[in-house]
């Protein structure tokens, strides 16, 4: 027999199908692992290419030698750009507003074959405190709403490009999903005068079925009413609604956590197409008491169909318990990772 | 330049990235025109095959001869079954409830080949009053919150079963997504004393730049935010918040317009896989102002990437105005479509 689960944050109804369900072993066949080259000549990412982005916005040097550790380039067909107002239109029902902003690409680093799961540990800090000062730069525009940091690895996630990277997008609205998901927050505070955050996380460690990784500052865990398969959140047990006030100390053990868990999706998943992103409030509401950033990572397994579409709800075919035991379960390679974990998993 | 547009119904923002814009005539490449068998034997949904699917719970026989027009039956694995009471279970954050509901599929014809756009119009009316009849007969259970109607075609659209197929699933909740949309159109009637639905379709006519069809109950058109290439909306004219409630007449040009849309799109970018739901209020609430049913059509010609998911903002790449001006260019073939189409086009 199915369960509907809600999603305490947004309030979503999520349908875990048992009698529907793959075991998690069952997805290790649908992707094809890639032979990646360390360098294409024809990636516009690659060293020696650099004329075939815009101009750069950001390059942290190489730490040895010449050349560069990450890039940070505006996007060749940025979806928005910083030249224009954002004026808006209003016309009866229809309004909009000139496409201002910014979209960028991070480059994360030089060699084009260690995308995903495979970049090491130290470039993962370095993009992560990359991250954090160029939400912090972008927010500081008083045109901009909300700065979405993300992913896309695989066709089926979104992208063509193998070389590892990430994009920024800093919009001047906010769209009405995101600002349910501040208003349901806001709404649990003054019911229970709680983040739903900081009491979901506390939940989640009560019951200690979900739980992927527990450290000292993150908890990964496939949250109770995840709305696909392997979806898992990241969440720092700090309350902190802005993830530009993320600590130093914090990204590291983040950068680990992270890691750990694209690694295991990577090989106990074969390489799936994935999305990350940082859900967080916007800077210039980082003192909000109701809101709590974390990262969200989307494996993509399943296929939103027309009751998706048409109902907001979702159909899970592998249950959050499930599929974290599957994760706890997949060794780390030692090629991968150092000792530093020893602490974390 | 790149412009921003609310969706007036939802408040949802969507970029229209005309710098990354493809053409429309691009798409016609993505997908492969299949050649269908009219009988598979290896298919449940094919005559002869009736063992292979639960107990039907419709079935219309066929108008000449034995045998059946179109049939329902159950999921066979169906992700809420009607065999349980949907007892809610409240534990801190966490809620769930039993996976209380039907989850049924309704065969729209014996013939395996006729897939999507391939369906006569007579068949058509058949699945029209179908629905109808069928969500009404669910609406009634008191247990039932909200029925969703919908197709999926192709495996990209979330099926692999080619067999012309529709899917109902009756569920006991009503998840945060549709209740916004519920909650956004009492709050227009709210401020302006009008259904947004009506008020979006009068402007839309006025614009005349997105309509594919304008008929006299019905008019398809690509709605001014549409959030994905060549996403239509077939708006009844006449308000109505229920899908109960639409007349047989009414429902003759619903085949029409839905079935040349199809048409249209299976043509003019060569048979994507689409997924299409009826949005609906609940039958319960027939009776309300602010809402109005409509039909979405949603060709899967791009991918939900990481900014999609973190921001609720979605980028679509062909401006409705030029999808409209694309669909109502492509020609309706003869052998598929007769003279009572004249009066709609």
């Amino acid at each position: 027999m199915s369960e509907l689960r809600q999603n305490p944050m947004t309030k979503e109804w999520v349908i875990m199908a048992a009698d529907r369900a793959k075991r998690p072993n069952e997805f290790g066949h649908i992707h094809k692992k890639h032979e990646r080259k360390v360098h294409d000549e024809l990636c516009p990412f690659c060293p020696g290419n650099e004329h075939m982005t815009p101009p750069e916005v950001v390059r942290i040097p190489a730490t040895e030698g010449e050349g560069w550790k990450l890039r940070i380039v505006p996007n060749k067909f940025p979806a928005l750009s910083p030249e224009c107002f954002p004026a808006w239109t209003i016309q009866r029902t229809l309004r909009s507003v000139k496409g201002s902003g910014a979209h960028e690409v991070i480059i994360e680093s030089p060699d084009h074959s260690l995308c995903g799961a495979l970049l090491p540990f130290e470039n993962l800090i370095t993009v992560l405190r990359t991250y954090r000062e160029r939400f912090k730069q972008l927010s500081e525009n008083p045109h901009i709403a909300h700065v979405t940091i993300f992913k896309n690895h695989g066709a089926g996630a979104g992208t063509s490009l193998e070389h590892p990277h990430s994009q920024v997008i800093a919009s001047p609205v906010v769209s009405s999903p995101l600002r349910a998901r501040f208003y349901e927050a806001m709404r649990h505070w003054d019911e229970f005068g709680e983040c739903v955050f900081c009491q979901t996380l506390r939940d989640e460690l009560d019951e200690d079925k979900r739980i992927v990784f527990n450290g000292h500052e993150f908890v990964a865990f496939e949250p109770f009413a995840a709305r696909s398969p392997f979806l898992t959140h990241i969440f720092p047990r700090r309350h902190m609604a802005s993830f530009g006030d993320v600590r130093d100390s914090e990204l590291e053990e983040l950068a680990g956590v992270l890691h750990n868990t694209l690694w295991k999706m990577h090989s106990g998943l074969n390489d799936p197409d994935f999305n990350y992103t940082i859900m967080t409030a916007p800077h210039h509401e980082s003192g909000t008491r109701h809101y709590h950033w974390y990262l969200e990572i989307v494996p993509r397994l399943s296929e939103v169909a027309g009751f998706e579409l048409g109902s907001g709800t979702f159909i899970n075919t592998v249950l959050p318990e499930d599929a974290a035991e599957f994760l706890r379960k997949v060794k780390i390679a030692q090629t991968h990772f150092a000792n530093e974990f020893a602490g974390v998993v």
